[in-house]
């Protein structure tokens, strides 16, 4: 079992005889055997062709690199014992603004370097949507969408090696995780009907892919696993983030919850998984008007209220003066602003506690989160009561769908063991605060656990562990998707979610002010 | 069962609705799946590419051609259920000196034509051994010699699809069968090893390849599966001469005998196959000094004696003017000659029976097949005591190897219920010549059975029914390959064998005279 634990393996080979006329091919593959059962194992035809002198050379000794993905393994390298370098994977967190690559030397499991580079396509449109819609029917369009980020993927990967002394030769193992419309970009796979009703992706299980047709300048028989995908809207980037929690193991009741525009959540444990996706709305994210802004230098991602001075603190992310806010800012604004009075139970704007901190401008009341004397902008931060409106909408939204897909499995959120909480905004949030807005629900504070960027990390575990690879396609095999029928009941919900922390005050037990 | 019967099948798939999303791919791959039984179903990106919109224009219904190797299927076309044409198979056997194609109807496996051309890499060598000496270790080398052949036999398929009022583009499934070296010039495989000790193939499994990536101008997702060998000396060639002969499902023992310069042996029956392979000397083919030819127009393949008349009556196989004698001529007359006391018990000319049949060049006996009034040349066609003496050798050979594969698993030449005489030349021969000068063995003629061109017609099998092709690596899988040691037995028998028909007269109980 120990040597199973990774993808590289070393073979010793007995020279040919006469009593056995073996071919070299397929005396590799007889080698391989022990490590090779199960799925059928491919040789690529340019690396039989380097096989005979190769063996030769190396007195039938090779260290070999292997891969797979549901219905094959390959062999993605060949060396002799005795040449130096080890085999590399390069995990991708392919994300629709961002990208990130993980470094990992195979044979140790171990992360040589970590890099992260804006996603190239948002010069062709900044969400999902609009470039779906740049693309359109065009084949031109589809191929150089992919190029760009083909491209830009090859030379991140190289300054990655080079930071870490290696070379892209060696990278022989790719796995990258991405929700469906990256996935499909990334292969070039119309995304026409991914966003049209009924939201069918061209593909849910990507095979393995070469790298070198991909034009990636890896090791010549280096392939990408492209993480699987439950439907349009529960894509590789989630899949990726199961595997990284590890709750497709645990015994106990897990949910993970990737917050975004979109919400994905996936309820179960190792013996079931249920999944749903829904639209949380912007104010999740940036898309919070004027002073909204993704984390990043000078962005507020934390607020206090200072009960000596009676007054808001503002934390920035690099603790420089405040630019905007983030999504995990203004869930804690909004807990505090509740908490201290100054948002009533609908969430309406209450500037009487302190009239100092609000402006009116336009007939609409702005709360002043930042004086102009302050902020980095010489500008007031304000955020205004249709923002917070908003921000309501998305909480409640949250709130409905964790408690839809749980009740639809006949379940109460006590009985939820463990709540990770995905994505690396997810990861910001506060649960103290989203429980005080009513966004999540009213557990013991340590049962919420941030995965920080799982997408990535899901990757980063498959490059090192077999293991781990045949744990993703029996996710989803195990996986029952959960259409959301926004019917009358869902509505219901959604509206008695859309008070502060909800009309259902014995919900949120510990919410006592 | 019936609809297991070829490689095409038809599917109307359920148009994707919210309770059933399943992606186009996998909606595909769902369909397939009562045929997808068994090995890995894959399906190209580049296809993948495709059935969105395939799909969406035609309603959800398509034709699928299928292919497979040992180890996997893969979807070779997919077009829409109204688009015109039906998916084409093409059946290659590829010679040293000449290749022949037959074009293939797949759903109804009737064949459309029949083309047969000279390869193309006899410029660079006549035979497989000055062939590999071209290549030597130059990769250059192998790419010319494998391009000679992929473009030689584009233009062909070509050529041969205008003949049928078809178009490549259809051709989605092509099996290829050749001996070890043709499989690896067509692949690109470094040849060199199989001519050295002990004697060792880059591979003698191939994968299905990609026609695409071989230059070839098919159906964009056509696979091309080369029939595997055994051993170097034991190519793909004879095993679909087992499969074309049907041996291999048969209770009866059989033995199939590839005639040529290398007689390739395989006795058994459906539980066990054993081979072996060894040299039997150019005598059999067209090495037969001045006047042995390759069969054609003007060339002698059969000698009678006329009683009557007290003369030998040549003809050839196009009744035109003699130019030259194939083997089976060659046979026949020995024959004759043996018959009629022309040549002794030990393969001697005796001038004395007919002197005017003979003539005396610089010290060496010649017989006078036709003279110069009635040849196409002009010249006499004139057979000397030497090439007597090579065509004793090699028939010593063929019987000593007959003898040796027969006797190493303890039975007797009466055993053996078909005698399956493989080749376009070993269908000439008349056995009853054969067993006149002691090649084959003294069974009831009717035992013997000419295969005619049982490499394509393996090739052909496989592209008619998926059956065929299981039954083929099911062959590989049974047969254990016999290593010849030219040991003292072995010698003790070739010497035996040397007489006509033997020094053993018992075992000719048919040959009186």
């Amino acid at each position: 079992m120990q040597e199973q634990g990774n993808w590289v393996h070393s073979v010793e080979m007995a020279e040919p005889s006469f009593g056995d006329n073996t071919a070299d091919a397929d005396r590799l593959r007889r080698a391989l055997a022990p490590w090779g059962e199960g799925p059928p194992l491919l040789l690529d035809l340019d690396l039989i062709r380097r096989l005979p002198d190769l063996f030769r050379k190396s007195g039938y000794g090779a260290s070999c690199c292997l891969f797979r993905d549901r219905q094959v393994q390959v062999v993605t390298g060949v060396k002799g014992l005795e040449e130096e370098g080890g085999w590399l994977g390069l995990a991708v967190d392919l994300g629709t603004t961002r990208y990130v690559l993980a470094l990992i030397h195979l044979e140790s499991g171990r992360e040589l370097a970590r890099l992260s580079r804006d996603n190239p396509q948002v010069e062709l449109g900044t969400d999902i949507l609009s470039r779906i819609h740049y693309v359109g029917d065009s084949r031109e369009r589809l191929r150089t969408i992919q190029r760009l980020v083909l491209e830009d993927l090859r030379e991140a990967s190289g300054e990655l090696c080079r930071e870490a002394g290696e070379r892209p030769e060696r990278i022989a193992n790719v796995a990258l995780s991405g929700n469906t419309a990256m996935t499909h970009f990334f292969l070039g796979l119309p995304p026409k009907w991914i966003i049209r009703e009924p939201y069918i992706p061209a593909l849910n299980f990507p095979d393995l892919v070469s790298a070198t047709e991909l034009g990636l300048d890896f090791a010549p028989q280096a392939r990408v696993m492209c993480f699987p995908g439950v439907g349009s809207y529960f894509g590789g980037d989630v899949l990726a983030g199961i595997i990284s929690s590890g709750m497709n193991e645990s015994e106990e009741i897990s949910i993970l919850v990737d917050v975004g525009t979109n919400a994905e959540v996936v309820l179960g444990c190792r013996d079931w998984l249920i999944a749903c996706a829904g639209a949380a709305g912007p104010a999740l994210e940036e898309g919070m008007s004027d002073i909204g802004r993704q984390a990043g230098p000078g962005i507020i991602d934390r607020v206090r209220f200072d009960e000596e001075a009676r007054d808001f603190r503002v934390g920035t992310i690099d603790d420089g003066p405040p630019a905007g806010i983030c999504g995990s800012g203004v869930i804690d604004l909004a807990a505090q602003l509740f908490r201290n009075g100054l948002l009533d139970f609908r969430g309406k704007f209450d500037p009487e506690v302190m009239p100092e901190r609000f402006k009116t401008i336009d007939g609409i009341v702005h709360f002043v989160l930042v004086s102009g004397r302050d902020s980095a902008t010489g500008e007031d931060l304000l955020l205004g009561q249709p923002e917070i409106d908003s921000l309501i909408r998305s909480k409640a939204a949250m709130f409905t769908i964790l408690e839809t897909i749980t009740s639809s499995v006949g379940l109460n959120m006590e009985d939820i063991s463990r709540f990770y909480v995905a994505g690396t905004f997810g990861s910001y949030i506060d649960p103290e605060s989203a429980i005080a807005i009513g966004m999540l629900p009213d557990l013991p504070l340590e049962r919420y656990i941030p995965l920080g960027n799982s997408s990535l990390a899901g990757s980063v575990r498959v490059l090192q562990s077999p293991e781990a690879l045949q744990e993703v396609y029996a996710v989803t095999r195990k996986v029952t998707y959960l259409e959301l029928n926004v019917n009358q009941e869902f509505m219901n919900r959604f509206s008695a979610a859309k008070f502060l922390p909800h009309t259902d005050r014995s919900r949120f037990p510990s919410q006592t002010n």
